[in-house]
């Protein structure tokens, strides 16, 4: 039987939650180059060290708002398919569109999903790689549906390939100075992307 | 007649090309946050004020490092083509496969190129939005070629979507904690999807 956890676990795991709540509003607020570790501590009210017992470095910190960012688009994507009778096309169509939406309206803890440099030594976690996996199997799904014949191997490629495409699309689109494109537009240009990508040939394994 | 410049005008332009080759060489080796108006000055022997007696503020002098990074970029990606009778999409897939290189050969001024953020009421300059329009006619000509009933703006569309597609594979592929896969399996991705954009069917107007 699990023990119960002891009064100093409960103090670490409440610290812990009030450090990634106010890191999430930092980060949403003014992102993720704002994030500073003395700031952090007297916004919640403890010492800088008390951050170090409950995070390796300010990284692990990130990576639970990052945890938590990558759960809400999860649920965004999943949300714009559900109880809707699509063709494997249009569904990933219109996930794209909940990914841009998502975005648009969450622009800083989205950016920082993918501006944490990790130093290369330091192992991703497993939690991090599941919701990263959730995310991909969402798009896997209806390339199957169009592609029954391809490997696995050839399913992955095109999987990483188009999430990978619509994250530029979307970057990029958003971003004034490269493009400054109506939103309108960067939905175009997804649809565009995905429905010749489909109706493509088959890739390499 | 043109004035010749003054003494002041020739000291002032040269403290400009120190500073940008300084500020190059730091955003090469450790990356845009690590750039300081302090080391620059002292690097470069000058004092913090006279920076900016020659840049408004430390984004004009990134933007003008950026302006570097863009030329080369431009002169690698029209290399790989250079004198070469390729097929359009074989043009446009030997391009990608370019840009690719250029990314993983010069990963920290490449990041820069997209990670400045500029206040939105800074207008962008002309020459970058010239620099921006050189590379996306690399990709228009080819599109151009492949789909020569398509309108200027269907060309431009797919210009824009398929440049972002393309640095979205880059991007993520680079970034090891995202996919972490082998550059030959970023190039596959990137052969997938141009391979069967440019495939397919004619985008809205």
């Amino acid at each position: 039987m699990a023990k119960a956890p002891s009064k100093t676990d409960l103090r670490r795991e409440d610290l812990r939650t009030r450090l990634t709540d106010q890191a999430e509003r930092v980060i949403a607020t003014q992102g993720l180059a704002a994030l500073k570790a003395r700031d952090l501590a007297s916004d919640v009210g403890c010492s800088v060290g008390a951050i170090y017992n409950v995070f390796a470095d300010l990284n692990q910190l990130v990576m639970a708002v990052n945890g938590r960012t990558f759960r809400r688009l999860g649920e965004a994507v999943t949300a714009s398919i559900a109880g809707r009778d699509l063709a494997p096309r249009d569904c990933l169509i219109t996930m794209s569109q909940a990914y841009l939406q998502f975005a648009a309206s969450n622009t800083k803890v989205w950016r920082a999903l993918f501006d944490l440099e990790m130093a290369s030594d330091s192992p991703v976690p497993e939690w991090y790689l599941a919701e990263l996996g959730a995310l991909f199997a969402l798009i896997s799904a209806p390339l199957r549906r169009i592609f029954p014949d391809w490997t696995p191997g050839q399913i992955d490629l095109m999987t990483r390939a188009l999430f990978s495409s619509v994250h530029g699309i979307v970057l990029l689109g958003l971003e004034k100075r490269i493009s400054g494109v109506p939103v309108e537009r960067i939905e175009q240009m997804i649809a565009v992307v995905l429905g010749n990508v489909t109706a493509g040939a088959t890739p390499g394994p």
